[in-house]
């Protein structure tokens, strides 16, 4: 991972928030969060690597669904890893992109009853 | 009910994210949900009228909490009803918001794995 998460989705943050009001703190973070989810491009990207085999994908086998450049696509990415829901390794020429386990699910339960 | 939904979360939308690649229109259909649900004082807001007794809250008890004018409180509600979360109704001198039941699940059900 090169980037430290700006938001780390992994750290404990509220209760779901039909359950009681957020804080303003925890809003403010829950809101870096979702941001990172309010781009299509990002969430189809999120998608590829998640239901991909292993949950993880080449940046080679990106590009082409979205039929964005490589550098556009390298952003959305870094959005992503700094918002805590992809890490990426270096094997060889490419690089990988791994969903982290839970990441999605927290956010998930966040939102629910 | 005064703006029909721009993005309707209860229209039938698509498999949770992690199961199989989103396509571009539900990527696009998704992103406009979160960017509904991208910002802390909606966030807030959302939270209170869905923590509150039946998830229904007078606009009287939304605009202290939170720390914003009235206008900028009701530019927030109603992004949140253009979303599909929130619905309106007026009842004497004041404006009701109530929690759209199983809107913020079928976003988090996207989300889950």
């Amino acid at each position: 991972m090169i980037a430290l998460p700006l938001t780390d989705v992994a750290a404990p943050c509220c209760s779901p928030l039909v359950r009681e009001p957020l804080s303003a703190d925890d809003a403010e973070q829950l809101a870096q969060t979702m941001k990172a989810l309010a781009d299509p491009t990002r969430l189809r990207l999120l998608s590829i690597v998640a239901a991909s085999d292993g949950a993880e994908a080449c940046v080679c086998d990106l590009i082409e669904p979205v039929g964005l450049s490589q550098p556009t696509v390298s952003h959305h990415l870094r959005v992503l890893m700094d918002a805590g829901f992809l890490t990426r390794s270096k094997r060889g020429t490419w690089a990988y992109y791994a969903l982290v386990p839970g990441a999605l699910d927290r956010v998930s339960q966040l939102l629910a009853a």
